[in-house]
């Protein structure tokens, strides 16, 4: 009878609004992805009325500008499936094509924006990306704050990881500044990349010393991520102003300002690290330079190098000058990683010589694959616990 | 030249991931909603192939179970289209339907789940809505962060708002705990409330007293909201366990001595408000009314009131007396909601009664429409107003 009546309420409860009554009108009943034991993953899409259905994931191999695309088949009750091969331990993106519209999975409510596009994502555990998972282990506080920045005239964003127990201690943490590439802010990191859950899992198993993580938005134009700012629900574009002519660097104090001034950190040359990946490598290049003896932890993942400084910002010129006297003032880890397909491959080479010549010592780490999502989250599971030892 | 080796170096970037590439592919120019000066608003998807595209969004009238739809239209180059009349000032939310297949809007990366289904959203300002977007106001910190709950033998995640200048502050602010309907978690306030826009600009306009705003999860056997938890990327559900058999209430004390013990806040009923919607409507009565002397505000939006305590779990009798304590006691502010429509608009009146026979004072708040979020979030703009006054 208990049960009956709380049966009848929750039937109620169900049908509330309308956008709960759609909700469940989608079709509950699809699993779509099934990820599978051997790892091989299966996608389905009920569209009895589609003549074509394709599926388009990122460990296809693409072609220059077309992503690689896979055909789907129908049963006859109209559901189209793909099975792949057993697949590698990461997160994984991909979306379907419909009769040429490009569709995400309605069965699958994971969902990451890249830029101007929204991609269903999975994890395949078992492997890298068991760090990229959320296990048992304690959790860091992930907050979303606003800084002053005097130097650009903006109140802007940022994105703070804390590792567990901060709130509760008494001590002072190192940090990290873990910076963003072309298209992306302060939310890139923390999902596309998997910070939180790469930290939280590295400092439960005594890998990493716990560390404060700063994700800052170096769109130095941008108050926030699209759809954060009171610019409102706009539509993100890759290209934006002020991304790599200087202003990010000349206003990255204000963030270490408000960073030391807000958290209770090590501020100290050797509680100081940066990273960053593709534009956020260039940044982070840059940002060790000009400010001397700041950070002693420096990462650049596929990082974006100017080919020629001749004509670019000011605050870009003089690279030599200032790397030799990082050189002298001494750094405790530089570090570089790069994909073997990666079109800035030449770039990091040649920086690499230079390091060379200037005598920077530097620890290098080449991988397989392009410019992609997949070498950053790794470079940063091995990055992170070199750091504050 | 400056220019052209920047512009070159762009377009290097531009091109790096594939998923990069995907996003430059799916169709940059289409402006889909386009909101118009009139409010009218703008939807379009290029689908050449599609024979028929409908579009469902929550402005339409619904029958039952079924959502309203408007047929678009197609012009020669395969565009569909379709404009609305002036929409109300409200966060609105819609989705495609293209050949019988459910689709999001490939040019709007703005979207929120509901459940186990997530619809693109857009914000039209001029009226309530403008409390819901982000304004060059001072903002607010929203964060993610992890409880101990003993009596569930959980670590759980809840998601806490303090208002702007809480870190530079040495005051102690008042804490309204924010619940969420069935089907809900503690992302739900934040993502679909717009909470932290909306106390940011009540806030802003001196209309709400500084607070920190509490949104817990109410099913009592969740970790945390799908996707956040160790069970990874589930696929979300309407019907849980533990959600209304008196297990989130009898927890709730572990909720609130971890915020008491965690922020500078007013532990004293004075500084205590609770509030939910559906199902946390259900759970503020109830959490109100068993901890006798803890809350001096209570709000009870569109809650699903039990018709019949009889059947139900130990907790949730004895409402009489219970109730009868609390007006003995003494309550600040006792405020009820609902819709015209709403389906639960029956057992809200008998409530009402009972309240009126054991001489409770209330405001009553009876809106247009049912059981949505647009009266939610309109409930929560007037009910904060209200409090620690």
């Amino acid at each position: 009878m208990k049960k009956k009546i709380r049966f009848a309420l929750l039937l109620l409860l169900t049908g509330f609004s309308a956008m709960s009554q759609q909700a469940l009108w989608g079709g509950a009943e699809i699993t779509s992805p099934e990820i599978r034991d051997d790892h091989s993953v299966v996608f389905r899409l009920m569209a009895p009325n589609a003549k074509e259905v394709k599926l388009t994931g990122d460990w296809m191999p693409s072609q220059g500008w077309v992503p690689g695309t896979e055909n789907m088949t129908k049963d006859e009750k109209g559901m189209w499936s793909f099975t792949t091969a057993p697949l590698s331990s990461d997160l994984h993106s991909y979306s379907f094509q419909v009769d040429g519209l490009r569709c995400t999975d309605p069965n699958n409510v994971y969902l990451i924006r890249d830029v101007a596009t929204v991609f269903n994502v999975f994890i395949v555990g078992g492997g890298n990306a068991d760090l990229y998972l959320i296990n048992k282990v304690p959790h860091g506080t992930v907050a979303r704050r606003w800084y002053d920045s005097p130097t650009l005239g903006l109140t802007r964003r940022i994105t703070v990881y804390t590792p567990p127990g901060y709130e509760s201690s008494k001590e002072k943490y190192p940090v990290l500044y873990l910076l963003h590439g072309m298209g992306g802010d302060e939310e890139a990191w923390i999902a596309l990349g998997r910070t939180s859950q790469i930290l939280d899992n590295l400092i439960a198993k005594g890998k990493a010393q716990p560390m404060i993580v700063v994700m800052s938005n170096g769109n130095a134009a941008q108050e926030a991520a699209p759809g954060e700012s009171s610019l409102g629900f706009l539509k993100p574009t890759m290209q934006l102003p002020k991304t790599m002519d200087g202003s990010f660097e000349k206003s990255f104090p204000d963030i270490i300002r408000f960073v030391e001034g807000n958290y209770r950190v090590k501020a100290e040359k050797s509680g100081r690290a940066i990273a960053g990946l593709s534009m956020g490598g260039f940044h982070s290049l840059h940002i060790s330079r000009i400010y001397p003896n700041t950070f002693d932890y420096v990462g650049l993942f596929s990082a974006a190098i100017l080919p020629n400084e001749k004509d670019t910002a000011r605050i870009y010129k003089n690279i030599d000058q200032t790397l030799a006297a990082q050189v002298k003032n001494g750094v405790k880890l530089y570090w570089i990683g790069i994909g073997k397909t990666d079109f800035l491959y030449k770039y990091n080479q040649e920086y690499r010589d230079r390091l060379d010549k200037l005598g920077m010592k530097y620890i290098y780490r080449e991988s397989e694959g392009g410019h992609i999502w997949s070498n950053w989250r790794t470079y940063l599971s091995e990055f992170a616990p070199l750091l504050f030892k």
